[in-house]
């Protein structure tokens, strides 16, 4: 969510403030937008929803694990942060099966069936922070584009088995908000029953639906605390909204 | 140096039957080059040297620390070999300099400075083999363009006070040629007063020069063997030129 190269930079001073072992999943999908424009590709579109054809599936590898991934490991090394870049299809991190055609053929979008938790532990013992691209592979060796909400979570799950685990939702509002104009209106506390309420009142937004959704599952796998807030809020351990079973 | 798909799938299975542990280095030169003239690009070339400009390391790391890297990654994976695709940048794996801009400024591109071998063993130690991009970075995180050949010189250096270490180069040819055009005319032993022969009667090619120095570069390091050979020809030990100090 953060496409500007100072922002960037800000938050992984604080990312590197943070304290304990930690894992950064990342987008990059405004930059992968204006690259497929600049390469002449049309934003392919079923049901207003977009899909991941060959071309695009290429392109989003290239930008999420190629230049994003490797920028922001190396400016985390330049901040004496020791961090390692990595995708989930590296050493079977985050396997996943490619979504049914039915009811839409969303092309190369891959589902979590499961993480490899002890590499991620092993990972993490050797004192390495690590950056996450949302790109996965299935058994067969096909790369698969895969939501980074929900690799979060399917990665803080994992987690939870040997470590106390927060799941921060870093976005470009200060958290889930009453009124979408009004960043004022933070509600700091949501468990599953107001959830249900906001979200059967559709005063949720469409892209905040998976991360409540995401928040939940995690919770109820052990994840000890789940907050959505804004990027620049990392270190405020009261700001945004926390989420409750 | 291998672009066909099946000729790559072929070289990963042969990478998958080697024993040991392993590191595989790989470029992805003709790749990049197409999708540059895709995009409009062209080659900037000073005295008939490529430069890397700031569009031109956007587009390797790209190609190589994305989409080759993680599909190598996934196709070794399916194939049940255990591998991680990482490039220098990554943990401080290979730290570099930007080379310095005179006599010719050939932009971002890097020289090896040191390698993380403590990292490298512990990785291998944890039974991954590793895919490493010739992307590095430099001190202050500027990603930097290096060359393959001695990345995997340079990584076999680091490894030699450890294990015992071969180090093999692959490319489409059956190894140093007395007479470019006649593909039975491999050189079987080459010795660095050899080689010195060689390079003053011009019999080697701009390309094999620096393979040449790389591997009497890793001999006097400490690396075991070093043998320059087709890809096709991995697993026969005797096949290629073998290098002696």
């Amino acid at each position: 969510m953060i496409d500007q190269e100072k922002e960037l930079q800000a938050f992984l001073e604080k990312f590197h403030a943070l304290e304990g072992k930690k894992i950064l999943v990342h987008g990059g999908g405004k930059l992968a937008t204006q690259m497929a424009q600049s390469m002449g590709m049309e934003a392919k579109m079923v049901e207003g929803r977009r899909i991941t054809d060959a071309p695009t599936l290429r392109l989003v590898t290239m930008v999420y694990a190629g230049w994003i991934n490797k920028n922001i490991t190396a400016q985390l090394q330049a901040l004496k942060c020791p961090s390692m870049g990595l995708s989930g299809a590296d050493a079977g991190l985050i396997l996943c099966q490619k979504r049914a055609p039915k009811p839409i053929d969303f092309g190369f979008v891959g589902d979590v069936i499961q993480v490899n938790g002890d590499l991620l532990v092993s990972l993490l013992e050797l004192n390495l922070n690590l950056v996450i691209a949302p790109i996965t592979a299935d058994a067969q060796g096909q790369l698969l584009n895969t939501n980074a909400d929900t690799i979060a979570q399917a990665l803080a799950e994992a987690l939870a088995k040997t470590y106390e685990v927060e799941l921060l939702y870093c976005f470009e509002k200060k958290g889930v908000l009453m009124n979408a104009e009004d960043d004022a209106s933070v509600i700091h506390h949501l468990d599953e029953t107001r959830i249900d309420d906001l979200k059967a009142q559709q005063l949720v937004s469409d892209g905040m639906i998976p991360k409540l959704d995401n928040a939940l599952k995690a919770l109820k796998a052990g994840v000890h605390r789940v907050r959505i807030l804004h990027a620049r809020d990392l270190l405020q351990a009261q700001e945004g909204t926390e989420i409750q079973c």
